[in-house]
Order: structure tokens, then C-alpha cells, then sequence
């Protein structure tokens, strides 16, 4: 068996999430518990937790899927547009031909006439925009291209911790280094170049560092980077000629009205030339969060910026090995780079979806960050984007003990005591990283409003309860 | 970079598809050519020739995607029933939520119970069926986890040449060893297994072979093997205890009156407990090929026999950090398992739609090699299975040198004459591996009857010119 395989850990699928279905099966099979239902809050599902699809991206979809709904009269015309418009530049006019490795011609072209309007102008070339499987599939292709050398030569790939642990599980999977840099809890999790600096001058006596992915929203972290942290980091890359990897997948969940979501790729080139000629630059987005939590798609795109040609040949060959991205996925995600327009029929509608979907996840974001901080012995820093909490949570003494006891890591420990008590899941900290000492957990805040309330003052009592236990 | 990458070879979408594109441009751009389109008959992608997707099919796919259409008149029932039963197990009863890793529960059993009744009421399990990205992306997973060493422990993977060259590209990829086992030309491709033995025998002072892949029907060469083919095969992987990797995603394409598909599955259960409790199996299919040439969904599955529950745990883990393969990918290969039956409003059309692709098939396949043979300097053995020719070409020496001169295979020379000339591109022999000597290409009989015609007279004049030229 492949021993980098078996290094591979991945927490938000793990062992818990073993558990919770096998608890589902038992209360299906009638067993008793204190609670009726597993609340699977460890993993950005929206639409597991009832949000509704975005009505004109499933209309368009049914179109290309189906194409005699082209004559329907109860399709708006816009979404038929966007239909034909797909269906055109598919072989055969079929969602069922390959398309192109680097993905469909006229969906990049509208993916990078989406980026130019989010950045103000900024172009964007489709020669430089590969549609993915989801945003994972292109983080770790790129990674895959990026990672060489054995010994002290082996690459190092700097990443956050606390990070998402697919970086994790892709650097065990390609036998390259992680390099850890800590982002600063005291601080709202923000990123300061100074623990960048450290991170690397320690690597290099053991590595040779050339990437550094930075996840903006952050996951699990919720954090939304300022304009300035993002110029340092972007000076920082430059400097040391490091790789960037910009992994953007929450840039439409943004709640703090004090804060934006700044593209890195914006900020390069409006720091100069000098920047935005020479920093290698790779940013993700994906179908699965935003507004229209289309997951199960597995769509998405990258953008790469100072690509090498050689090395840009190398991906192409190595995507075409995988034919290409489902083109379902891709044509989901047209329709969120090329959504419905004033004047177009579905527009109102369109709008109102997003926004309602919008303002609940803001709504949300405030809502446990406030009940979270209610709690004696939770610590939860403000949920500016993204769609997870991250509370520090206190575990005394004797059940840090009676974790060991159980050789369980403490907050492993907690979370399955939660899962086991309240039927909620969530995910320990120690599977995203944390320092040492410090306990967390992720939870999404997808569930509806009034179902949030619920679990939130469930955690809430389970964890008097724990203290009380563990005291 | 990573050298692993940079050594992978993937013929079917090479150099020669890229010239294609480049001529597609120029015709586009109103550059003459002795020809007025390009015919891409390097890879199956049946809709992009023009089939037509199965009407069952998409009308389920289309309910699942817009399930207001659930509501619709035009639809009929039996489609419902079958977009219900997919939405009841997909997470908020959407394709948009991400499904387990190993694939929405209720689709792994319609695949055991199709793969059931295939094999004539040989049990199979949902617990071994593992849905995938198409099947290159269970082909890829599987070999990741079997694969391990260094130097002469280095796993070697026993694959047929000529080969698809998704093998040799994944073995490069994971720096394992290639080790060819040649099919028997002058006995329509046949598998001998004395050559498996030679094969592993020398491998064996090189490398630690531990995998043995099949592709039946075979891919590029189109035979199907015995069932005693397949019985000496299962033998040779028992004694040797090798890892059976079965490619079967030609299943339903078997067009020799004489022959039929039999699964490595079954023959392995029909001779009895010694083999079917000690073998292990990983078979493959997918969506695209087929009578329903769904390639764009990146459907397919996987189902494995005997995998120890170690490595079953580390393949969830593994297919967990990509989180699911593409849920409408899962729902089409849900609908090619479970077509309508005898009774059901949509059989009738469905039954005319399914035989229509297969009898064409079978038409073209019966032309394709009777034209090739009628031509001085081609054999071309029966097509038996699959969607391919993989013709033997005659070379003349003159134009092997001028091949040596542009640093070109010959066969590679040849092939690019042959699009430059008349716009047919088709994938040489190199790519997929040949005695050396020996010269081919591969060629999909998918185009239409008519047009096949044409593209066959076109390769028949072409190559007669060809062998004037350099004679």
C-alpha cells in the first residue's frame, strides 16, 4: 500500500463523520438517543441543510440538459439564452460530449470577463482560466505540478494554520513538506507577514519552500483579509519568490459591513508592473459556496497568473489525462459568473434569491458569534465571511485525561461527547490545526435560522454540562 | 516541477489533437484547406458526432435538476418515478448537495442490483461499489492506493500493449513500473497467457509486480476475450497472486456475432470458492461509453472483489478529500443501470433508441474493417468490441527517414500527413504502444454511416498517395 496514502488525514469526513452516520443508522433502526435527528454541521453543504437552488441556474441547467425545453413556454427566455448560449459551445450541442481539457471555450471567456467586472476593469485572458472539479481538484493539480525534490530539496507548501484540510491531505499525498504558519487568534485570525517570515526562515533549513496558499474568506477561520495584509503578503511572495495560491471559494460571503473581499489577483496589478509581471499566481473559485451552494456539481475554475508556457503545457497534459471537468459543473458555472442582468426577466427574481440567501448567512454569522460568546468557556472571534464558526473552547484538566485515557486528542474527545449527546456534528480543531494547547472546533452555520438557535443553545448547554463534569 | 508530471505521456488528447484545434482555427479564419472541416476521430465522445443522448435518460436528468418539472404533463411517469427515487436519497433532496464519498447510497445499490442481474445472480454488494469521476478517476484512485516502493521494490503494473494510454500516464504519474504484456496481433489481439508469464517474469528482476490490467472489450484494439480467456487470466492472477484490474467500461459494446462480454466478476464467482474468496477484483464502467455516450457527466463506478478492509478504509479517506464525485454524474450512471423495463411507459422508445446506437455500431464496425482490408498496406483485424479500429499500417522506408527527420515517430508522421491532407485526425499507434516495428493508429467508427464512408475513402486514397509518394 501507498505509505503517502495512508499519511493522508482529512478531518471534515473523518472519523466523526463515521460516527454520525452510524448513529443515523441506529436511530433509524428505532434505537433510542436524547435526540431524533444527526445535525451534520461539519461540512459546507447548503443545500443538505435545506437552501433552496437559485431558481434561474437550475432552469438553465434543465435546458442544457434537456434541450426540447428549449419550446417550453414556461421557460423565461433569459434563462434560455444562457442555455443556447452553452449548448452552442459543447460538442454536438451536448452536455454529453468532452469538452475541452482546460474546460468549455465560452465559459472561460465568460469566466474572465466575470473576474475583469469584479476587479474593476482589471483584464482577465481565458488562456489563463481552467475549469476544475470543484476548487479541489485544481489546488491539488497545481500543487501536483508544483511539488519536486527529495531530502532537504524536498518543496515546502506554506499553509495557515488553523488551514482546510485538503492542503494537508494533498501535501501528504504528494510527499512535499507543510510549513506551517500560525495565523493570530488574539487578532481575528489575521495573517501577519511577520509568522510568514518565521515559517519560512525555519523551513528552509529543512525544505525548499516555493508555495504559499493563503485562504481568503478564511476556512475554518471565517477572517476576511484587509487590503493592506493582502499588498504584505503579495510583497512577501515577490520577495522571496514564492508561488501564490489564492484559494478564493468564499469571496461572495463577506458579512462585516466593516470588510471587503479584495482579490489578490486585483491587488497585484494595482500594486505595478514590477508585481503583477513577475508574482506566479494561482486563485480558485468553485460552484459549491456563495450564494448558490451548488456542491454537488463539483464546478469550478482557476485563474493563473505568470505561469510559465512550459509549465502551463505540463498542466493542460495533465488535465487531459482526466478527459475533463463534468460539464454539467462547468455550465453551473456560467451561470454564476453570467448571471441574470437589469432588465433581463429573471433578474428580480435572481436578485431576490441571492439576497435572502445573502442576508440569512449574515444574520447568521452575527448570531453565533454572539451566542458563542454567551457561553463560559467558548471563545468565538466575529464570523466576518466564509460559513463557519471557529470558537476556542476551554477543556479542564480531567478531560484532557480521560481523552488520553481514550487516545483521543482532547477536542476529538468533546466533539464526540457532542455528536454522542446532542446528535450535532461538528469538527475538532486538531483537524485543521490549531497551537498547541488551544482546543477548537468548526461548525458550519448553514442550518435555518430557528434550527441554528436550537443547536447553538444545545452546545451551549452541553458545554456547561462538560465543564461541570470534567471540573 | 514535478519530473513524475512531466513524464506522463496522454496520446489521445497529444500533439496531434492540438494541431487539430490549430486547423479548426484556421479554417475558422477562412484559411483554404484541401478540406472543409476537421474530423476529430481521436477519442469516443459519441454526441460530439452526432448520436443522440438516450431520451430516458436526459428527460430523468432534467427532473432531478428542476424538480418543478416533477409537476409537468410531459413528462412521463416511469422518468418521474426514477428522478424521485434519486432526489429521496441526494442530501435536502437536491443533486446540488454533496453525496457520500463513495457515492449516494440508493445508486451504489442499483449498481449491485444491475451488476446482479448481469452476471446471472452472482451476488454483488453496495458495500464494493464505489462511484467515480468517470472511470478514469476510479482507474487513477485504485492504482494511487497499490502502488508503493523504491527502486527494485518499486510496484510493477502489468498492462496490455497496445494499451489506453490512461495506464501508462497514471504510471508515470505515481512513479511506478510499466510492465508490458503484449497483445497477439495475429490473433485479433488476443491475451496469451504465456506472454503474461514471460512478462512478469522479467519484470521481476526490475520491479515488485503486483497489478494485472485488463481492458475487455479491448481498447484500442477492439477484441473480446474468451471465456476461457478470461478463466486462464483469473488462474495466472491466483498463482501469482496479482491484483486484477478489470476495464470493462465497453461492456455493452460487443458486436461480433460470435463473441460476448463476459465479466472478469462472474467467470471469477462460476469457478468456485478457491478464486472468488482470494482474487481481488476492481472492475470498471462508466457512462460514457456504451449505448448512452455520456462522457461529459463524468459518471462511471467501480466495484471491488476481496480489497482487504484496511485498504477499503484508506480508499473512503482517499476519495473523501475530493469529497463526491459529481452528483449528476452519479444520477446518469443511476439511470444506465436502471432503464426502463417491459411495461413501463418509456420502454418501447427507450428499446428502439438503445438498439438503434448498437445496431449502428455494429454496422460501422462490419464497414470499417472491410474497407481497411480492401486497402494495399492496411490490416485491420475484426472489431469485435468496443468503438475503435486500430488498423496495422505499412510504412515505406523513404518515409520512415523523412519521420527520423522531423524527429517524428513514423506513424506519428503519418497521422499528421493524414489531418494536414484531409482534416481526419486520428491517434497513432505510438501513443497507446506497438511491437516495435509496427505501425497503426487508432480510429472511432463514430461518425455517422455516411460520413464514416466518406472518412474511410478519404484514408484509403490518402494512404494509397502516401505510398506512391515515399515508395
Amino acid at each position: 500500500m501507498n505509505p503517502q496514502v495512508k499519511a493522508v488525514e482529512y478531518a471534515v469526513r473523518g472519523p466523526i463523520v463515521l460516527k454520525a452516520g452510524e448513529i443515523e443508522l441506529e436511530l433509524q433502526r428505532g434505537i433510542k438517543k436524547p435526540f431524533t435527528e444527526v445535525i451534520r454541521a461539519n461540512i459546507g453543504d447548503a443545500q443538505a441543510m435545506g437552501q433552496q437552488p437559485i431558481t434561474f441556474l437550475r432552469q438553465v441547467m434543465a435546458l442544457c440538459t434537456y434541450p426540447n425545453l428549449l419550446d417550453s413556454p414556461s421557460f423565461p427566455e433569459d434563462a434560455k439564452k444562457r442555455a443556447r448560449h452553452i449548448l452552442q459551445a459543447c460538442g454536438g450541442n451536448s452536455l454529453g460530449s468532452y469538452s475541452a481539457s482546460q474546460g468549455v471555450n465560452c465559459i472561460r471567456e465568460d469566466v474572465a470577463a466575470y473576474i475583469t467586472r469584479r476587479d474593476g476593469g482589471v483584464p482577465a485572458d481565458p488562456d489563463n482560466i481552467y475549469l476544475t472539479t470543484g476548487a479541489s481538484d485544481g489546488i491539488s493539480t497545481i500543487l501536483k505540478i508544483l511539488v519536486s525534490g527529495g531530502g532537504k530539496s524536498r518543496t515546502g507548501v506554506m499553509i495557515p494554520i488553523p488551514q482546510y484540510p485538503l492542503y494537508s491531505a494533498v501535501i501528504s499525498e504528494l510527499d512535499a513538506i507543510q510549513v506551517n504558519y500560525y495565523l493570530d487568534e488574539e487578532n481575528c485570525w489575521a495573517l501577519n507577514v511577520n509568522e510568514l517570515r518565521r515559517a519560512l526562515r525555519e523551513a528552509k533549513d529543512h525544505s525548499d519552500p516555493k508555495v504559499l496558499c493563503i485562504i481568503n474568506p478564511g476556512n475554518p477561520t471565517g477572517q476576511v483579509q484587509s487590503r493592506k495584509c493582502i499588498e504584505d503578503v503579495i510583497h512577501f511572495a515577490w520577495e522571496e519568490k514564492l508561488f501564490l495560491l489564492a484559494d478564493e471559494v468564499y469571496q461572495d460571503n463577506v458579512y462585516s459591513p466593516d470588510c471587503r473581499f479584495h482579490s489578490f489577483k486585483k491587488v497585484l496589478y494595482e500594486m505595478g508592473p514590477e508585481y503583477s509581471s513577475n508574482v506566479e499566481l494561482a486563485s480558485f473559485h468553485s460552484t459549491s459556496k456563495g450564494y448558490m451552494g451548488e456542491c454537488g456539481y463539483r464546478g469550478g475554475y482557476m485563474e493563473v497568473i505568470n505561469l510559465h508556457p512550459e509549465i502551463k503545457g505540463q498542466l493542460v497534459k495533465l488535465l487531459s489525462v482526466r478527459l475533463c471537468p463534468p460539464v454539467s459543473g462547468q455550465a453551473a458555472m456560467d451561470i454564476v459568473v453570467n448571471p441574470p442582468v437589469p432588465g433581463e426577466e429573471s433578474f428580480e427574481q435572481f436578485s431576490r434569491e441571492k439576497e435572502s440567501v445573502l442576508g440569512n448567512l449574515a444574520k447568521k454569522a452575527k448570531l453565533t458569534e454572539d451566542m458563542f460568546n454567551q457561553v463560559p468557556g467558548i471563545q468565538c472571534n466575529p464570523l466576518q465571511g466564509a460559513m463557519y464558526a471557529f470558537p476556542r473552547i476551554f477543556i479542564p484538566a480531567k478531560a484532557v485525561e480521560a481523552a488520553q485515557a481514550h487516545k483521543m486528542a482532547p477536542d476529538m474527545f468533546y466533539c464526540m461527547k457532542l455528536l454522542e449527546e446532542t446528535g450535532i456534528c461538528v469538527v475538532p480543531g486538531s483537524g485543521f490545526g490549531q497551537r498547541e494547547g488551544t482546543y477548537h472546533f468548526r461548525m458550519t452555520i448553514l442550518p435555518p435560522v430557528e434550527k441554528l438557535k436550537t443547536v447553538l443553545q444545545k452546545v451551549k448547554d452541553f458545554h456547561i454540562k462538560f465543564l461541570e463534569k470534567y471540573a
